[in-house]
């Protein structure tokens, strides 16, 4: 979390998604195209929330590090190095895993 | 209802479907293809509920253990460790069974 | 009405539909495809209405009891028990019949 | 327009469809098909008004037996009876004929 | 102008489209269908405006007898007698012609 | 800008296209075809502003004889005696070239 | 930034596309068709927002200079002299590089 260097606008959040296991029981490396698109990821960065008609914040549900549970093909993918992030809006997060 | 680790955001509620009855007068069971998409669940866990223009909640109409109508297809499915429950909006919940 | 046990959420009615009548002049009794679907019901339970944006409830415009106008294909259908009810929202409904 | 029975809700009118002149000149009366749909009306019936975002209502412009213009294809049609009325929305309604 | 009895409602107004010049300079009549539809016409009569949220009435921006400029294919056209009018929308004026 | 007389109404403004070159290094005129429709246009005319929901004017933010960069495709095109002017709405205006 | 002679109206921005690197680790230069389109990118100018239904400005999150990420195929491409620059609304930016 600590070399996060975007700071999303509005009410978007950085989520890094949590890949599934890809070792089936037998021992099995799954190649990518067979893995399941990931739909749970940690919030790594969170914004300041979108602003309402009469200019002021509407305060975020979720935090920097919550493990959230979000929409599949929400977001937008972003390379950050090595690592892809999404981009996504808050609205976009249906719950979070505790 | 014990182990519910998700908490849905906003006007989200997490439902468990309720499976209709597979077993026929006869006592065949029907595949699962044959069996038609439940439409009942039990609510299992509810957000917060949305914030209107101002950022206030406004409060939700369901409460956990309620059994519930909804509309076919709605909500996302999600894994929940063996089972598969819904995470839906109020607005997808038809009615509440008494 | 008695034995309702749906308590419907928002701005949601459950209607009885009311079938047509299905014998003709000659005595003949119409297959069910042969009928035109019903555009009048009877209502069986009304929703407390739906939230403003500040939370309030609008109050409904039909009560249980009333007969109703609604328009073609409007609602779910939801079996309760022996008998199918729809679950409308006020604004599929388009007059009552006094 | 005694035995109007319709109420309708909100911001809709029960409209009765004026039949176009379906004689020509020579005399020949027109089938159905080839007649137009008509585009005037009497008003039959007047909603109270559809609510504000406050719950209040807001006044009609349209009066019981004013004669009015409207948009092809506008409303929905029920039977009364034998007659044919139109149930539309106010804003469906383009003008009044003086 | 003295003739027209049509009061169109809310932000609607009577618009008597100008039909370009059909003349060619060397004197040939074009046929209708060579004709461009008219974008400008005179305004036969003005609605009250549209109500607010409040159900307030905004007041209109054109008067009758000014010559406006209407974008191609605004308004739904109706007969008044022999002449063809169209009623539109406030907003799908472009502007007057002065 | 002296003979315009086209009062743009609501938040539209009148805009004359700027025509980009056409002749090119080595002294060719383009023909119509293969010029690139032009993005800047010259502001003729104004209108007072679009009215908010309680009815009150938002002020513009372009100013007569601006020049402005607007979306390709943007605004009704109509003949102005000879030239052609582009009536858009201000939302339509990227921006203004200084 | 010293010659960047377009104010963007409302609540856009003027941002100039950084290339990705397009030399390869074997030192080929890649052609244009082989890049992949770039999403970061250098805000050159900030509109002064967008106004609310009372007609305020709402003050804008990005500032000039700074460093944006943008949806794939945001923004409407302009021509400034020699260089492609974007006029996108702040809506369409992700967040800020930092």
């Amino acid at each position: 979390m600590a070399d996060v260097n975007i700071r999303p606008l509005g009410d978007r959040v950085v989520v890094e998604p949590i890949e599934q296991e890809t070792t089936t029981a037998s021992g099995l490396v799954l190649p990518e195209t067979a893995k399941e698109k990931p739909q749970t990821g940690k919030v790594l960065a969170v914004g300041l929330g979108r602003k309402d008609d009469d200019g002021d914040r509407i305060a975020m549900d979720v935090e920097e590090g919550q493990t959230i549970l979000f929409a599949k093909y929400a977001g937008t993918e972003i390379k950050l190095g090595e690592k892809k992030v999404l981009i996504m809006k808050e609205s976009d997060i249906l719950g979070i895993v505790e």
